[in-house]
């Protein structure tokens, strides 16, 4: 594919809107398009105010703009049903929350931020002194324009959250309390797509759909899952299957491991993945057995990226990699980032704003996620028909006429392959060894395969 | 254990007469009581001026001394005994030594120290011109206030060392040459200490008793170890079974090797011990092997004490991991030292005096052991018994209220042990992965062995 | 072997002509002496204006010159002849060629330099515009004064190479083009040298010897060949076999495989060599196994050369070891060089000239290649008889009398030799481990055998 084709193709697709399927080769550069990015910015802006948890229908109506793009096989699982060692809760939702003073006036009010209330609330109508109500107040000194999201999933409570600044403003006296939430059996909700390819063997995308009012973890997330998913329906011949899981943490991949349990076996590799669409440089958090293929795919997209990243070993904490990762399932499972939650202030606060997102940086973790695919599809190994000596490319047409001392950079990758295609190597072997990028060798495996001189060994 | 219970143990010991039972958990802090760290110092004032060999009435006179703080099982073997390749020799004493001037007057004189004589020289009594005796005269012309120490253990000779400033002065002339020793049939001497814990297997420690008036070579050793058995001796519940055995250098080694191949099994781990009360910072020499548990747990222990370390590769000379680690025995032995004896000038001098020893230095030895027997006993291996998933930790009581961003440190112990105790990793790699506190570990994976959500593998 | 026995030994062979046998550890020092060096030089000047190629008479005139020092097994193999995938190529000579101007003059002149012309050229004769001649004509704009070196073995085509100022002088006009070539139904020849030693395992050594007119690439690597061969001859008891051949890059390396290719595994290690007498440092590439025995020896011989080198991994490129890596080979196969050829300006041009050899630098490099054999001599595992414990090396006088503190360091190598002659370490593992000299281990070894501490491993 030349640079011509290439940008000729990036202009056809400024969005989605058009039907026409696609090579896997030239994923990375379709969903490079300018119409992709907004799709997402889009999707962000449009999802940002719902008031998600981990049940309820904030997620419902979060599944319902994904819908937009993709098509999602929607899943609702009664409270109280027994998901591995947890049960499914209670469903939780909320209409309206405020604390008012003796003025009347409202000085917490749901209305303006849903993250003014702690996550499953219970009911609460009564009167209160400040000093009753302060036990059920949270801020952030640190920040005191901000605004903490807190969560009490599993032990009934109550309790609002606020900025620091307002909070010292509170004067002494009597506040009315006011959550007008439901907690009840209902049904815990989450969705999936997937993508039949030619092998059962899939990649796995998980990101959680349950926090309120932010963006970075993760809108943005869920945007460049969705927004692949769309592009790689545009994909011929398709060899992996995909399967994308937008699901509340925990409790949300607990309960799909519950039910796929004796599926996960066809899990080729996955990821999480969240705050991904910041300024920072990507990080790859390896799978518990850290050398699996996903990892090498991903550390290879990472490297032929441009852009700067880490390599973080597995860690049993973080996101929904955990439970992936847990020892009775030990999948091929790492989690894709760019700044790690505990690391910027803003995370798990009022201050994780559609500001905090960068455009490029959402499209360059789309074109990371594009390049990855690119990767699984295209590894495999080869077999060298004419292993004693190098066979003579000259008269199979493929070699320079006068000889100089430079080899051309194609003919190198046509060495490469020729010589590590012995059965043992792969194509992603072949690209860490010889640091020539993927897509480069791939194309020149397919003119060697052109020739005759290679064939693909059976069961890769 | 709270800080406070620890300072109220640390006042409760400050010396071993009361006769209190500890947990091995406590065993650190027992050994950093004042009491002790005095104890080994008062042990190595009185070993101190005793002229031993590697046979003879110092190394009985040395176990004795010993035994004022545990009880040694002795051994006598007899001059002649096959040990290995090798003979028990003669056994050697000495009464008195000097070289007298044409004046009468003592110039080398035995009775001001002991390493004036080399050691097993043979009886003399004769007259010789100084050119004579000079063949037989040994300094250091580098640092010529310093008496060295020489030996000639397994070839007749005899002689006599002197500061190199008192050689210079020596006159011609005929001089009265006086050795009253003995080289005679007699036994090479050893002491034992033996703990029996809940099983045979054990940790061997081994110093060598051998060396005549120098204090980090290796009377640092020896306090180090006997105050070790002594302070073991307290702890209650003991898993491990414990050996320390004082010997002399090489032959000693062999002897014990010779007498007890038949039970070499059983050692799970050990090292020889010595300079280990000088300023410098620890060394650890791996065992020949260099990954067995010994080796993993000293420098689990290692990078919790705070101390400058180096590790060195095993290298076959040294000091008596030569003889455990020769490849017929091959045994997870190591040695741990501070300064490297060919590294510290006054090494085999009279100038290694008691100034040497620093007692914050010989205190942190102790500690270190103690930490490495906290560490032998508390490793093992562990089974999630709740392996697919995370276990619901909140139901079991074990879990925070109010979830907020950072999780804390002891909830991360938690997560650490139940991902990772799948039968294949021990707390100990554990230890290594998370680089958490040992300690840290051992105590979130009893907690979680009352919740039921861990159980030890059989076998570890 | 003392220092003073060195020096005579260094003085008795100025050149070849004395008959006497020596030991292989004497080898080094033998191929250091002055007279080997001045034959190196001479056989390159005498070599460097031969017209060489893949075939023809230069190769031919090459061997002849080689046979002076060494008798070569000639080898013709007829054009048409199928070796591996390829075909053995007509047979290319060349009597005379040269371009005429308008006014009879030869502005290019084969006579002058064998480069002018494109290797393999076919036979011309005829007149052209200088507009039609630029399409066969060669320069290297960056290095105005220097003639390329051009080939076009397997495409039928002429051409001629010139100095960028030349080519910039010629005017327009008609030419006069002679190319008194021809390329007929012949031979490829090659020559082979066999040393039998006391087993049939062999290194190998193949030097190309297709390039005309040029020094570094690589009458450097037949002259080092070509001497090392020499005096290996007159080694007594050899243990390995040798074996050398000199061969036309990629169809020799190609053809000599396709008619030993039953023999291979005979090969225990080889390596090409080339561009050996520059004044860079040494380059090892590593065969494609990476640490193969000949890999280590070369690695041990650089280390102790006390010359800066680097260390390549494999790439599937590069000279000969392309074809004896080949997959179905896989050979422990690498290659030798200081600068690399595409690292120096002058490879492949007028420019390398026998002024780019360095006489210390190709002395030194037949020094490494003797240390080299030296090593693959003496390696070897042993057992140590007495494994439990250390001998006692006193009663078979092998140990210092009165002991000091620090051990001799032919002690030392004792020490390391009985440790690790456990039946799984060789010399050369131990002289990785230890990091003392090979030969020194060699010798302490041999000091051990004479006691019957040590034996040899059998089948090693």
């Amino acid at each position: 594919m030349t640079t011509d084709s290439l940008s000729s193709l990036k202009e056809s697709f400024q969005d989605l809107s058009e039907e026409r399927l696609i090579e896997v080769a030239e994923l990375p550069t379709f969903c490079s398009a300018e119409g992709i990015g907004r799709e997402m910015l889009d999707l962000i802006a449009d999802l940002y105010p719902i008031c998600r948890s981990i049940t309820g229908n904030g997620v419902r109506q979060t599944l319902s703009l994904i819908e937009r793009l993709i098509p999602l096989q929607r899943h609702e699982i009664p409270s109280g049903t027994a998901v591995l060692d947890w049960t499914v809760p209670k469903e939780w939702n909320i209409r309206d929350a405020y604390v008012k003073n003796a003025r009347g006036e409202r000085v917490i009010d749901f209305q303006k931020s849903c993250l003014h209330v702690v996550g499953y609330s219970i009911p609460v109508r009564g009167r209160f002194q400040l000093s009753e109500l302060k036990e059920h107040l949270f801020t952030i000194p640190e920040h005191p324009d901000w605004i903490p999201f807190r969560y009490s999933y599993y032990d009934e409570n109550w309790g609002f959250c606020l900025a620091h600044h307002d909070f010292e403003k509170l004067e002494d006296g009597e506040y009315e309390v006011v959550i007008d939430s439901s907690l009840e059996n209902g049904h815990l909700t989450y969705g999936e797509y997937y993508l039949r390819g030619s092998v059962e063997d899939e990649l796995l995308i998980s990101v959680h759909v349950d926090h309120p009012a932010m963006c970075n973890d993760n809108l943005s997330g869920v945007a460049v899952a969705t927004l692949l998913a769309a592009c790689l329906t545009r994909v011929k011949n398709r060899h992996l299957s995909y399967r994308f899981v937008f699901i509340p943490t925990t409790i949300g991949s607990i309960t799909w491991l519950s039910r796929n349990a004796a599926n996960v076996g066809k899990i080729k590799g996955g990821f999480s993945m969240t705050c991904i669409g910041d300024s920072g440089g990507f990080t790859w958090k390896e799978t518990r057995r850290g050398d699996t293929e996903i990892d090498r795919a991903v550390k290879c997209a990472l490297r032929e990226s441009g852009e700067e990243y880490k390599l973080w070993e597995f860690t049993p904490f973080g996101f929904d990699e955990r439970q992936f990762c847990s020892p009775g399932f030990n999948l091929p499972f790492g989690c894709l980032f760019r700044t790690y939650s505990h690391h910027y202030a803003e995370n798990h606060t009022s201050a994780d704003t559609p500001d905090l997102i960068r455009p490029e940086k959402l499209a360059g973790a789309l074109v990371l996620c594009a390049k990855i695919v690119l990767i699984l599809e295209g590894n495999g190994k080869y077999l060298n028909t004419n292993p004693k000596g190098e066979p003579q490319l000259g008269k199979r047409g493929i070699y320079r006429k006068i000889g100089g001392p430079i080899p051309q950079a194609h003919l190198i990758h046509l060495f490469w392959i020729l010589n590590y295609s012995d059965g043992e190597h792969s194509l992603l072997d072949i690209a860490e060894k010889s640091k020539f990028p993927f897509e480069e060798l791939w194309k020149a495996a397919g003119v060697l395969r052109e020739t005759g001189l290679l064939i693909p060994l059976e069961g890769t």
